[in-house]
């Protein structure tokens, strides 16, 4: 019974403590990350023969940029649905060291290469963030 | 002896049962969300003697519209760094049902009314999403 009540005890605080530096990883995380983010807006026009088969290229790069990369925090790619090959992409960095290695990723040279003949225009929108509100979980 | 190893496999058994739980909930809540998601760009300029007053009046309904409207996702708003008058705001809402509650919720009507002679010009664009790609905390 001794055993028992030490066990249970030790495991609460346990995941206390993991629980405890979670969150001050986090906040840590997260307003170091605020100051310094690189976040932009591309604006693309696509060859509309070769819509889908972009689109394909452009969500496998997005996806696996944000899974295997640290500091690739979002891609959002959009078509405008009146003209569904103007496509906008909502891109967060954590820095400008994360931008950079993202910009040497295999992953992302791929896609370039992928791509290259069916971007008609490219034009990239330095931005300055007003506000980033989102709830936690898409 | 035997005590402690009963408590360790059940709490074992409990944190694998919570793990797959959560696993299932974020999973299912995602895929029934991202059907029927509206995503927008709004895209607007704004008198540029009235910018500090508009940006502080546009985080605030961000910042309140995230944290008390349920169906409202995300509004990231953004400025560009060479002409900072000029802003894009990417919007998601969980559903339609929720952008019409969001139109008349009062926090908007009253960024509209607040805003509405610093607006110089505002343009919405319907979009469909390509790829949202995100990690779950900015």
């Amino acid at each position: 019974m001794e055993n028992k009540n030490i066990t249970l005890a030790s495991f609460k605080s346990l995941l206390v403590l993991i629980t405890f530096t979670m969150t001050l990883f986090a906040f840590g995380k997260a307003s170091a990350q605020n100051k310094d983010l690189i976040v932009r807006v591309a604006k693309l026009q696509i060859d509309s023969a070769q819509l889908d088969s972009y689109n394909a290229a452009l969500k496998e790069h997005a996806e696996t940029a944000v899974r295997v990369e640290p500091g690739v925090i979002t891609l959002y790619a959009v078509a405008e649905k009146e003209n569904p090959t103007h496509i906008m992409v909502f891109e967060i960095y954590a820095n400008a060291a994360a931008y950079q290695a993202h910009l040497q990723a295999p992953h992302f040279k791929k896609y370039k290469e992928v791509t290259k003949n069916m971007v008609k225009s490219l034009q990239l929108v330095e931005t300055d963030p007003i506000v980033l509100a989102a709830k936690p979980k898409l």
